[in-house]
């Protein structure tokens, strides 16, 4: 990865204010001790300078780690008050080493830190795995099962905390979530950090960063981390009353890489250029594919990227998206777009469980858990989310706070027959009934509102299969006699709603 | 309509073999004493002649009915015994004469008869009007509830008695029902009555038809015109093992003007060339055109027209077809359908509730109901079919006899609310929800799955509106508080399903 290198040292040849940053600690996170991280855990070296000029754009810090015959470059950042930091995720345990350059300098001096096995629960980074599907560094499989909290981290601690909590205990393992404050319906609150420095009267100054902010983001992302949730990270929105949505080109530019040096190295990390892209009118395509590209340099270890639409899809088969994230609840377009995209398809949002008069937020909880099992039955995943009205229009789906709905259950009975089952399940091509399968092993049928009193299942003649009906909604699993072969009639309910699974015995 | 007579002269002008025949009777269906017809029944005239050689080729009958300044040419036709017949269903009240015709010879004797007003429940025939609905000849509005029942005119009279109770507490106001015999799942029974003369080794003689097959149809059709129910009589379809799906060309002809002029006269009677079209494999686009050709220049009623897809559609647009009659259970797709046709739409074939494992047979009563709600509100008509599982394979959409789903009452309920409605109801466009209005007057909105608390209606400010939620499958209507207008926040229960209704106050 050295292109971060090459051109940070472009960018700062202008001015060598720094002779040199003295080093003032060296830590790994979610570890104790110095100088031993855990595998994919966070290990953090700082320095300590002058605070004159402005540190933000005059002064550049970077590392270069290396691993047996790998370097892996890395930006560091100011992290106000005089201390520069830089973070780095290592992906092999043993002995790495690093050395530190600044403003074009490189400081000869090489320090050692030792990569020890990760803790339990520590799965690390999520990535793409068979394709269209995903799975954790350790080989792990991870199937998302996200919910939308666009605002949480701007509530103050009291809701975050509470918010915390009510995931704690939800089975949610992804989180769709907006680095800058949202200004929306049901979303007008002001929050207690901004993203840059402010002045007196107001204003704000695009050439600071206001450190805080982005303290108090991390904190949050890490606290999701030891959930064992992925953080979706929303790097721009349209939702906007301050003026993050229309920017300055540099500044945007400097805010990602800003943002990509301090949150990369969180392995839960996963980039999405933006909320509905195509209602931010202050940006073209073009500006949208630097975006793309920006995080390709700066990010050294590829996290998930992608960008999530509102009306006009951006094209997912750019190789510089991972996968698609997809604003829709046409479950009959996707095969087209598995087959156009080759990657794992997410439509994280398919509108939500609630009650409020907009559209995209008053489905029925019951529509909500069909969603679910429409998707994982038909080769992709889907997202949550949840507006019921409140009286302090504390919803969910914007704020945070708790569930009020009736889904959530529901998906922690889909992720557990999912989790069970052995991973790389695929659509059954032209299905009669949406199947998910793993051939010759595993078969999940859904029927939705079928209700044959019987059906000729099609199963392979190679292995003799035990079948279980399976209600979504009353989350119950019944076994049904006997075994099944190649093409068999199976008596079922004759009622709706239900999903017939296949193991083989 | 001098276009049949032109036709019939110059196909019979080979050969003269009568030189007239000897008038029988006349009598005037639906009413008692001769020579008086009600406005909208069947008039009959019949006449006997020899049986040699074949009545049914070599001798055409035909007559011209005459009203003030309007001449009807139509066609007779041969009913065995040596009878023939001529049928004509008057649309006007007063003195109408006719002449009769034979093998191209005119009989220049006139003979007058009166048209009487209709009886009660007479209504007339249904045609189309304000472009996408239908309406009967005296005025009053027409509403399709159809439902399907394929085969059931071919069970023999215990059955089809049963059928005709069932259909008698029914909400259904229009049957799709075949003229040919049905061979298909659950449809393996040889009729009473086949259309052609059969030899004694069960071959089938083309050229001469089999009048009990006829008069058996049309004594059912003409007890569904008693209750009130269209007879949606489908003319080819592909569910055959006896060969009337791939006849000559020359036979399929013959066998359309027979019927019609059998059966054209019956004012309940619509046209439906066929159900699904393409999958007759026998038969081309331009043998489909050619038979919409024949029937425009046979029927003289212009009776509604249509004709039924599986996958590929035909061309709603073209000018001989009066409705559009549509396979599919897309209502994303209503209003583009609208806008390419101009004309009614129904989705006469949107699967059926049931249980059996075909998928076009087993939705759930909710969701028959779900897309009934979806279609009205969306300026199409729906219609109903059922399948559940029988021990004698007595399935009411192929067979008929009875009941057993739960859709059918819920159906009953949207038509008292449809009919007691403005008619003339259109989308409104772009609605949030779907949602059949007549401007200024009337809104009936379906939530489907949305459960908003409480939605923002915008009515016009020039009335005042009574609100009603409206519970499809409670079937319960309860007034809301208060009176309505312009832009109005309604509270609502917040529970998925509903409708709601605003009512000039």
């Amino acid at each position: 990865m050295s292109t971060a290198f090459t051109r940070r040292t472009a960018i700062t040849r202008r001015t060598a204010l720094m002779a040199g940053l003295a080093p003032l600690a060296t830590r790994a996170l979610a570890q104790a001790g110095p100088f031993r991280v855990p595998r994919w855990g966070v290990f953090e070296a700082s320095f300590n300078g002058p605070q004159s000029g402005n540190p933000f754009t005059e002064v550049t810090l970077g590392a270069r780690f290396q691993h047996e015959h790998r370097t892996i470059d890395v930006d560091g950042f100011y992290d106000g008050g005089g201390t520069w930091r830089v973070r780095f995720s290592p992906d092999a345990e043993g002995e790495w080493t690093y050395t530190v350059r600044s403003n074009g300098i490189v400081d000869a001096r090489t320090t050692p830190f030792l990569c020890v096995p990760p803790d339990a629960g520590n799965h690390g980074p999520v990535a793409v795995r068979d394709t269209y599907h995903f799975g954790y560094a350790d080989g792990a499989r991870y199937y998302p099962f996200g919910t939308t909290c666009y605002g949480w981290v701007h509530q103050g601690d009291a809701l975050e905390e509470q918010t915390l909590a009510t995931l704690r205990s939800s089975p949610f393992n992804k989180l769709r979530m907006c680095i800058f404050p949202k200004w929306y319906a049901f979303n007008h609150v002001e929050p207690p950090y901004y993203p840059f420095e402010r002045t007196a009267a107001g204003a704000q100054d695009y050439s600071r960063f206001h450190p805080p902010f982005f303290q108090h983001l991390e904190r949050r992302v890490a606290q999701l981390s030891q959930m064992g949730i992925e953080a979706d990270l929303i790097l721009f929105h349209p939702y906007d009353h301050w003026g993050y949505s229309s920017m300055p080109a540099a500044v945007d530019d400097r805010y990602l890489r800003y943002t990509i040096a301090r949150l990369a190295a969180y392995r839960n990390v996963w980039w999405s250029l933006a909320n509905e892209w195509d209602l931010v009118k202050t940006k073209t395509l073009a500006d949208w594919n630097r975006f793309f590209h920006i995080v390709q340099e700066a990010d050294p270890y590829g996290r998930l990227c992608s960008i999530h639409h509102s009306k006009v899809m951006y094209d997912h088969a750019k190789p510089w998206v991972t996968h698609a994230s997809i604003q829709s609840d046409d479950f009959s377009k996707t095969q087209e777009w598995l087959d156009a995209f080759r990657k794992p398809v997410i439509l994280d949002e398919c509108k939500y469980e609630g009650n409020i008069p907009q559209r995209w937020g008053n489905i029925s909880a019951q529509e909500m858990v069909r969603r679910f099992w429409l998707g994982m039955t038909s080769g992709v995943y889907v997202g949550h989310g949840e507006t019921y009205l409140d009286p302090h229009d504390v919803l969910w789906w914007g704020r945070g706070g708790t569930l009020h709905g009736e889904s959530a259950p529901r998906l922690a009975f889909l992720r557990r027959i999912i989790e069970e089952g052995p991973g790389g399940l695929n659509p059954v091509p032209n299905a009669y009934f949406p199947c998910a399968a793993k051939a010759g092993e595993y078969y999940l049928y859904f029927l939705d509102y079928h209700q044959p009193a019987e059906y000729t299942f099609d199963l392979p003649e190679t292995a003799q299969f035990q079948a279980d009906l399976i209600d979504p909604w009353k989350m119950t699993i019944t076994k049904l006699e006997g075994t099944h072969r190649g093409k068999t009639l199976v008596k079922l309910p004759g009622a709706p709603g239900m999903a017939v699974r296949f193991r083989k015995a």
